[in-house]
């Protein structure tokens, strides 16, 4: 199974990222965490890395039904959306697939909203 | 299977977030992302929901062992920890288990990555 949905795109890196945002917000999702792994990785350990940032997106809706139906589910939250540099200078988007990350939680309610959520983000990469 | 470690605490909400960073810092973990939920869902939806905190966790050797494993596993970084309000006032605190949340991706190399934080995160959430 795989666990993510993911696509190479036609544009440069920071153009990927403010386009995911643009797609994201389509499908109801605001981006509420962005972590810069480059630099992260540079500042704290002083390891040079490809441009690659993790986007948190959260539709709240969907995120109040999964916290609703599943006390610690928020340590699957938000959905990342992730944007990285890959080999000869491409760009490549990648999604969570919350159906797959969420394998471990038994818990039918949930399943539902999963599901749901999965369809939207699997849309937002299509649409890239 | 269980998918997180949790422990309710004896302090007030306050004190548990910035007991829970001291932990994850003796441990390595710096927390590059946090979300207020109640806040969040507030704006957003305008929601009431209970105090309940998202701290994202990096151990950045480990995170680029794991990104250098597995380009796309910055779906599931950073290793989240929660705390929230529960019932009659008290405070839990869940760590998620990496091994748990990244069932689905089929990679040994990760697989002992994820096994290491697991260790490093239960102890996080046996010390508090």
């Amino acid at each position: 199974m795989s666990y993510t949905f993911s696509k190479i795109v036609n544009s440069d890196f920071e153009g990927a990222v403010s386009h995911v945002k643009d797609e994201l917000k389509k499908e109801g999702f605001g981006v509420i965490s962005e972590i810069d792994i480059k630099d992260t990785l540079k500042k704290k350990i002083d390891v040079d890395f490809r441009k690659y940032v993790i986007l948190g997106a959260c539709n709240p809706v969907f995120a109040h039904k999964a916290l609703s139906a599943e006390d610690e589910i928020g340590t699957m939250l938000p959905c990342n959306v992730i944007v990285q540099e890959s080999e000869a200078g491409k760009v490549k988007v990648s999604a969570i697939d919350p159906v797959a990350s969420m394998m471990a939680v038994k818990n039918d309610g949930l399943g539902d909203i999963a599901t749901q959520v999965r369809e939207k983000l699997k849309l937002v990469i299509n649409n890239l």
